[in-house]
């Protein structure tokens, strides 16, 4: 026996059809379930099919389907949450402030490509030292693979991945090895293929566009079910699958004027989950707002968010690494930048951007925690989103890769990498998309078009759609043991270890940045307490100043030299000097 | 081998005496290490016995002395922490907003009055549901039995409690049990035997007084160190101890205008406690200033402590069960202030007090969550401050006690127990001390004059210095399984039952209180989204009005009668009522 209850405010009729069978439903009959349906059928339970027909029009698939065994366009599954067996009993996720947290795509960080495929590499991960993993979205999107912001099935896990079960042992698994999980959730749009929603009732807006069209619908005319179907969707992934925190897609491209936001409500449904659960979870924000109100507290008027991912932070270092001044790198590339952003977080606090066209961010008026910003060197936005999809290690020499790693992994930031990063990984992460033959079509043809504005020639631009395009972007396991592969991945274990011994790196405030920029020099000296990072960018045999007594030296190179006052370093080195 | 160190600015010449050798010590070379001594010994290591000698004079025990083997008196003991075997791993502890607080006093506790005592009695407590426990201070005081707000050696557990050891069995034991443990930690003063804190520096300061003498020093000369002695000492607790939160005693006692006030830099060295250690640690406060700013985040100009005891409802709830109106009690007495306790915390938000002669508190700018604020009904001082050390169980009947256990337990604060009060324990709990004989008979002739003030006749209130008052103290576990006392603890383990599996309880929020005082009626029903406690304190057969349409009701009488929009209860009874 099973009750379904749909949202279908503008339909006179409505039916769900359970394994083959048509059974009416009728309207709710409380006041405060206005526009919802709902029919109890005795002979549905877990495992069961199923789908709405609105007015007599086709079977659809849930808004709510817990499952899509046979992807978006298919019917729902029935699945019962409370059967799972958890093993994970006492588990609490360790505080965000001591995370150092894994972006990972399920598609291809194994080779089989799927949750049960991941379980299989967690060791690497516990032996690399990471503590929070984040999985890139991976709820029901169109086709058999593709990265997952076009997910349109909110509450099923995409089906080529496993099935719901699968995704609850690998995060059982996660939990037994001490590996807290994260969820990347997209609810500022849906994908273009398989979304039913404007059918059942509005979802979206046309108040607002946004670059995915129609805007989701936040403070219009029912916003409110729209609203608690996202925040529904967010309290789901943290009671039933376990999840230790969200991570929020593009939180800048919610239109929402109402006067409790959205992303303030959701901090505050999730603080009561927290209550009731008695588990800590955490949400982290995409924002490339710059506003600090994103991750200020509630009760400073803020939305409570605990942490945002710091963009300007990239940008900074990615241009000061590889030169590049294109598209949004033209807002960025002196080494002050790079200063200015370990320092506050923020590049742009009201300043005038070129790129935009506008002044952008704003200067916080009180002081905030490095623990409310994530640091990385990649991400798959920052390597995916290139034509070619190509790492930093497809762009600078191993020192640079070594100097962005221990920018990141000492910064006042909660470090973030992005997977295969830790040993050079060879496999570029390109953008690839399974749609039909039509929408594939066009998207195939705007991903050129995209990139022919940069210069690039349609033919070397990779095609989405090619199923290659997916393949060449899974990891090489096989590297992580050879050659300058494996000795980066011992730069990162090293750096990881001393960062989770070391006070000075985690507390989340950093006293000053010294970057010396002229034609003889270019060097950048970030100081923590106890701890000095000396990074040379310029010409060797450079006099950097520095301060700390050190016990301890890590560097990137063989060849420096450190006297009372000064370090001599390489070109393209780091070294990080512990009292 | 072992390196001492000691702060002692005033002093010309120090020596650490070992195992009865006398060996000189050094300045401290650094810069910021002014006024340090120190001296590596050879012939020292963990279980040596050890004393300062300042310019000659008595070797006195460690003002950080890790144990106090012979008591206050005597000499320290070296300890190293990092031998203790901890079994308690991935350990975290919960959300304090998903916690139900036990308070418990070491020494009344368990027949044996000990650490291993109380481990003996942890599953009465799991069984009971509690999350979190709160001991008592437990440093060292003078005597071998008291309160423990006395205390004078601040990093060394109490001598008569058992062994360092023994404490952190303890830790480990609840923590296997899942439960969390908190310590209550005293920096507003020190007791008035055993402290050579003045010997050693300027750890207090004549420049504000206090009921217990000159005030801490926080920001007077020397205040550097003074405040990092007490701020090391909450991060020892936490880290050498695996507690896993602090409540810190009377923070309305500290004098300081410095402009990080000290409550904010030990959130802020906590916090960056948390990120180093990778867990979850929090502060409560005992505070009797009415003041928001102690519990607001510091991103919102506040100290960032994570909750606050709330004596306002203690009050509140304390008056209007009892009817009392004697002391601090003449500024409560009404169930208009219980509703607004409540809804609020603070009953008073800037308004008059008589008791205070003055205005007192202010009314928070924004909303602040119930999860900032503990309830009890009961605690250490609000029992023992009492002249006979009386618990509500001996001032009221069943029916009162169980709406003061429900009311606590479905408040949208985070609900504390005081040890035995889940069984009506039948022991007072009264004020005792094991002072020396002279300090002894001010101390039993000071708290005879305190209640004569209220009327008392001296040979009727318990004399502290008497082992009787301490022995009386202790919880009679027998009662346990015993008539009334098992019916209050099935209450208690009812409520607590419904409190964990209820989000509507958890949430930190409260919809509304009614409150309705007349001459032929005495109710007041709090509305909680899906849930309404409603409570009889007047006639029986009164007409209440509810609005919930009850799937559940937990009631504390028999007879009570539900219609569609109103509700019938015996006098002095509580139903709960779940939609």
């Amino acid at each position: 026996m099973h009750k379904f209850e749909v949202w279908a405010p503008r339909a006179q009729k409505v039916s769900v059809q359970v394994e083959g069978v048509f059974h009416p439903m009728q309207r709710a009959a409380e006041k405060n379930r206005l526009g919802w349906w709902e029919a109890t059928v005795e002979d549905a339970g877990p495992g069961s099919d199923y789908g709405f027909s609105l007015d007599d029009g086709d079977v659809l698939p849930d808004p709510r389907s817990p499952a899509q065994p046979y992807g978006v366009n298919g019917l729902s599954r029935l699945v019962n949450h409370d059967e799972f067996k958890w093993t994970d009993g006492h588990w609490q996720a360790r505080p965000l402030s001591s995370a150092i947290i894994y972006e990972l795509h399920i598609g291809t960080f194994s080779p089989e490509g799927t949750f049960a495929g991941a379980m299989q590499k967690l060791d690497h991960l516990v032996s690399l030292g990471v503590t929070h993993l984040e999985l890139m979205p991976v709820n029901e999107f169109a086709g058999d693979w593709g990265w997952g912001y076009d997910g349109v099935d909110l509450f099923a896990p995409q089906h080529s991945y496993g099935t719901p079960d699968d995704l609850k042992r690998l995060v059982d698994a996660c939990h037994k090895k001490n590996l807290a999980v994260l969820l990347d959730v997209v609810y500022n749009h849906l994908g273009p293929a398989g979304n039913y929603l404007n059918d059942f009732g509005p979802y979206f807006t046309d108040a607002y566009h946004t670059p995915w069209g129609s805007a989701v619908n936040l403070d219009d005319k029912g916003s409110y079910e729209a609203r608690r179907f996202f925040a529904d969707n967010a309290l789901m992934w943290l009671r039933d699958y376990h999840f230790d925190g969200l991570r929020l897609d593009a939180v800048h491209a919610f239109e929402d004027h109402s006067a409790e936001h959205f992303l303030e409500q959701l901090a505050s449904e999730v603080e009561a989950l927290e209550a009731q659960l008695g588990r800590h979870f955490v949400l982290i924000a995409e924002s490339d707002l710059n506003d600090p109100r994103v991750i200020k507290s509630r009760d400073a008027g803020g939305f409570g968010i605990d942490a945002q991912w710091s963009d300007d932070l990239h940008h900074a270092l990615h241009s000061v690494l590889t030169g590049e001044q294109e598209g949004y790198y033209e807002d960025f590339g002196t080494l002050e930048q790079l200063a200015t952003a370990l320092q506050d977080a923020y590049v742009y606090k009201g300043d005038y951007s070129e790129h935009r066209q506008r002044r952008h961010g704003r200067r916080p008026a009180v002081e905030i925690s490095g623990h409310r910003f994530l640091a990385y060197s990649q991400n798959h936005d920052q390597v995916g989103n290139r034509a070619t999809g190509e790492r930093l290690a497809h762009l600078v020499d191993t020192g640079r890769q070594k100097i962005a790693a221990a920018i990141v992994l000492t910064s006042p930031f909660i470090p973030m990498l992005f997977q295969g990063e830790e040993f050079s990984a060879s496999s570029p992460f390109q953008y690839f998309t399974n749609h039909n033959k039509e929408l594939g079509a066009n998207i195939s043809e705007g991903r050129r078009k995209e990139f022919a504005a940069f210069g690039w020639k349609p033919e070397d631009v990779p095609d989405p759609q090619d199923s290659e395009t997916f393949c060449r972007s899974k990891l090489n396991w096989n590297e992580v043991s050879q050659g300058a592969h494996a000795e980066m991945l011992a730069w990162y274990k090293r750096l990881i270890e001393l960062r989770k011994r070391t006070g000075a790196l985690t507390d989340g405030h950093l006293d000053e940045v010294e970057a010396n920029y002229s034609d003889e020099s270019s060097w950048l000296v970030m100081k923590r307490r106890r701890v000095e990072v000396v990074c040379n960018l310029g010409e060797p045999c450079q006099e950097i100043p520095v301060q700390t007594s050190a016990r301890e030296v890590i560097c990137s190179a063989e060849n420096w030299k450190l006297d009372k006052e000064s370090m001599q370093l390489p070109a393209d080195a780091v070294a990080i000097l512990v009292e």
